[in-house]
């Protein structure tokens, strides 16, 4: 349930961001799949904080350390456990606030939830430290992936900071054109300006939102499952479970429901060098239609807020009630949402993997 | 699973577009409750085709005929299973369609998935005509949640057709103030204006998108499960599995993710006269911070595309990939959004209802 | 939960003994599969009621309609939903009943969970009718398994009736061999001896129970999932659900649990003949080995209790806890065994095949 | 699913017999229980392997480590992780084995399952070394259960090891009573027959099986969800899932579906010192009637089949299908019922705590 995501491949996670170590159960992955454990390294490290001069300053090496299910990195079909230490824990930054709930935060609900006995320390089992065993458990899907399917990319990046947008793409960015800044934007101009954007919000103590971009090519057609499991609902549930997220939308998004049916139609045309024969001439519907992927590229985009922390004194209440003002604390990041990029991949990939052996189940 | 939605209440549902019988069956309702079968019965007649104008003219009087769960209208603890009969069935009008891949429909995806052994009439399974059976399972669960939480109230409204948004509400709108005209919008002057984008829409044999706004009052705190099973999340997928849904957003959505943390903070302050004693000045979380209810007001947007089908001639290809020219056909709406409404509200009401009987179960 | 059986192929049911109908919902059935109605009807008429002279006397035609998921007989892959009838219900034999709780029902169990408001007429839901939509949802399975396991037998028949019990079968007998006498039991002489307890422990008033043995036959290797949906825990919950169900073994069973390891050890041995090329010299571990499939028949046994209801006068209290005498009533069976082997039958077919449907989501 | 055991309520295990770990993560555990760590590590010391002179020699501590969920030992609402060390391995007692089929152990059902990629190091997963992490996840669930219902009891013991059986208790043994012998069997007598058995049957290079018997007093009448759910299937599943478990019955077991109704009728009868104010005048029925419980003591047997492992020459075949000899290896129990009681009163907590929070979930 509540910590369980996926249903044939599953990831159970746990751990607090103080804690001796964040960590998870991989289940359901298949046997004899060759894990590149380098890959799953270098994942996580684009997801650590410390990993440029624009996110969070906590140093986390991310080390996942495999506990069982591999013999020589190969899968045996029994679950994954892993753990990944915390190491630069700074506990004591947060004495002051054990009794607060910060503006923004989920100090108030999970204190209410679970009638005070939660753990507060940086946050606890809210903190979005926790998405670093979602990295790890996305990073094997997408291995699997790689061996069921092995056309399909999943790509995401930094699509707008603030009130800076990047437009539309051309086609699918390489891992390395949206690598080239720590933003993960990859136009190259706007990142720059993307950039400048964080440091400059960070300098004045305040943080700043956006949104991250993915895209799915080369998934096959008929993914998903009517009618409460569509990839859709699925996708949509996925994302949303990330910290910070506000919003979701696929393909045309909130813009298309503006517009006439006769500005959006996805009409098909034969195209006989596509594998699917056809294709649509546009791809308004970003890849899904009835709930399943039609072959096209799946396009998805999510809001993340502002963080919630920041160098500022704000004004908010304690458990008493009582009114308090809360200063500059912790480590965070201005804006999340370039860390949050290979989280979206992790997600989407874990989705894609459970649905996937579920269509296969009932293939004659 | 696929037609199955919830946990501990839950909603199995079946039937066709064009079959016998569209029907569903409720599991996990708590015993003991008087269901209110005129009240189904007015939640059906906002949804059902024919209600106005603006709607598609299928005529289906949408009577809710229950098979079991209940005596003399009070709920046993068995499963409540009930059918809809579809009446006012035209398959003819698909007749020449069988062969076709419309565009922006799911005769693509279902066809592949299915082999081509899915029923096609009027859209078989993938037809919205499904939602008339959520409606049902929505509204006994607003039953139930009315003896558990009385204070909670959920209400949807048309916030945008087109390009005419209504701006931020005041207030909870009363069910009069939404019903006051067939789009659903509670602001007069804006529901005429949408009413008539529609009327001239349809003229011109084309469709327009919306969004729906939802609000949902007092909801106890604590409401959602971390870490995937939060209510954002949980909310996401259920409104993400209606037909036509595109975009889902919480709160301040995509448009707070433009903002600075300063602009979209959510200061707690007490409040001597709120039952929890504190609430935030604002409300830009949305009544939702680290995936659980706040007790503020739940507010969410789902955006729902332009209708697929139009009076207009459309290029697609058939299940050979040849080209075909689709003439008009069938019946639909021009805009989905006046009929969205009370399904919002049922998804809403389904899901609030099951996340509410898992948090009792832990409840010492 | 409650009321579903099933994962990937599932069963849904609703309905109560003296309620309109009783039904189902199978979600889950691969596309594409043309369903022998015929056959469907054979295995309802093996459970009906009124079938012999030796089961209820109650006339139930037991006529299965079809309401969805299915043209033409062919699976369309939509849920396919069904009701059976309820015509020969006689309430008022349960008149006099309402307020009393029989012994060794579940009067009184349901009471207290559902604080009085569950129908009692007939046994309501908790009465074995239930079971005839399980038939349905079994039979609908082996005609998949057909498909995908062609090979794959399960036949179930009466091994034992009060104290008569058949000796171990040489070979797995033919569905005419069980169905020569109304018992079910496939050895001609015991048949008889059963038959004439049955008429017996009838005419004193009585009522009697015994065993029923289930053989699958064809089973491929590797079915089930370690560590708690093994085949055997999985089988084990699939017959316990069944009504009257209060045991339960897997080959050698109990007995096998007296002896030494060196009595009951299953060598495997060369078989060149055999698919698998090895095959075990004995069969003690009854098919399942570490809670999968070895390719053996697999061989279990279900104990069901002598039937709760009898025509002699029996002490018990009713609701105010007051001693009431429950005399003769309604109608039923002296000894559940016979009618109980279709529903061993399909519990096993709905079992195998969900297991199976798992097992392939992972083969790469 | 398959390394996952539980709705609510929840034990998800990982690690191998011969890996660096076992460990599991309890998810849906309340928020604020102490949890009695002395009492975890006792009840692990009584399934622990060395603890007597007649279970298997391998040497483990089996002391449980957490990392997650608590603070002081109190729980947060959080998941708990924890693993245990694997101390005592040698893995190459298993080194001539890893290419053969070991009679009545899983290495061929695994092997074919997992296409020769799991680990087979002193029976890897397959090991009923994964049940100590039961016993964790069961403490735990017996420590929230002594909080929600203080009066319940659970307590197993041995009933029979091969040929000698206990006669039926006159009342519920104490825990000293049970720990009085190695074997675990409350009659002093019997017990020490038992205890001579397991050495004399050791001494032959044998194995034998047994029975566990477990009773639960004081369970609340309702617990267990028709239909599919009710606590006999639910129970039948887990403890079907216990390594070499062959059998499973409740109350009269089979030996009552040997009778007639009128020997086994559970008449009930008025007791103004019960807290029902009624009691059952006898328990044929094992405390559970219709599925749920009926306020008696929930009673029920595991039959358990000799250990496959013995010191005496198999005759098997190897990968290949070659006949091979398999000579006396590695460490084992002679009889593993005495080590069993307490996995089965795990599993056991673990089911009633499961569906005894879904009971509370529907309460009005």
């Amino acid at each position: 349930m509540n910590n369980t995501f996926g249903t044939l491949y599953s990831l159970t996670t746990f751990g607090e961001s103080h804690g001796k170590v964040i960590g998870g159960v991989i289940d359901g992955c298949p046997a004899g799949i060759k894990i590149d454990t380098e890959s799953v390294s270098r994942q996580l490290a684009r997801r650590r904080p410390g990993q440029s001069a624009i996110v969070s300053k906590r140093q986390e090496a991310d080390k996942v350390i495999f506990l069982s299910g591999l013999i020589d990195n190969v899968t045996t079909g029994a679950p994954i456990a892993f753990v990944i230490e915390n190491t630069d824990v700074r506990s004591a930054d947060y004495d002051n606030l054990r009794d607060v709930f910060r503006p923004g935060h989920a100090d108030y609900t999970y204190y209410v939830k679970y009638r005070g006995y939660n753990d507060t320390n940086g946050g606890g089992r809210s903190s979005a430290r926790e998405t670093a065993t979602r990295v790890v458990g996305g990073e094997l899907a997408r291995q699997v992936l790689a061996c069921l399917e092995p056309s399909l990319v999943i790509r995401a990046y930094t699509k707008s900071v603030g009130n800076i947008t990047m437009p539309p793409l051309k086609s699918l960015p390489t891992d390395s054109q949206i690598e080239q800044s720590p933003v993960r934007c990859p136009d190259v101009s706007l990142s720059r300006d993307m950039e400048r954007l964080i440091v400059e919000t960070c300098k004045e103590g305040d943080s700043v939102g956006g949104v991250v971009e993915c895209i799915v090519s080369g998934c096959p057609v008929g993914i998903g499952e009517p009618i409460y499991d569509k990839l859709s609902a699925r996708l949509a549930s996925a994302m949303m479970s990330i910290n910070a997220a506000k919003a979701f939308e696929i393909g045309m998004g909130f813009d298309g429901c503006r517009l006439r049916g006769s500005e959006v139609a996805d009409n098909w045309i034969s195209d006989p060098s596509d594998r699917r024969g056809i294709r649509t001439a546009a791809n308004h519907s970003g890849g899904i239609q009835g709930g399943m992927s039609n072959g096209e590229d799946i396009v998805f985009r999510i809001g993340f807020k502002p963080t919630a922390t920041m160098m500022k004194e704000m004004e908010t209440v304690n458990r008493q009630g009582d009114p308090v003002t809360v200063r500059a604390y912790g480590r965070h990041d201005t804006c999340i949402v370039p860390r949050a990029v290979p989280v979206v991949e992790a997600m989407a990939a874990m989705t894609l993997l459970d649905l996937i052996l579920i269509d296969r189940a009932r293939h004659l």
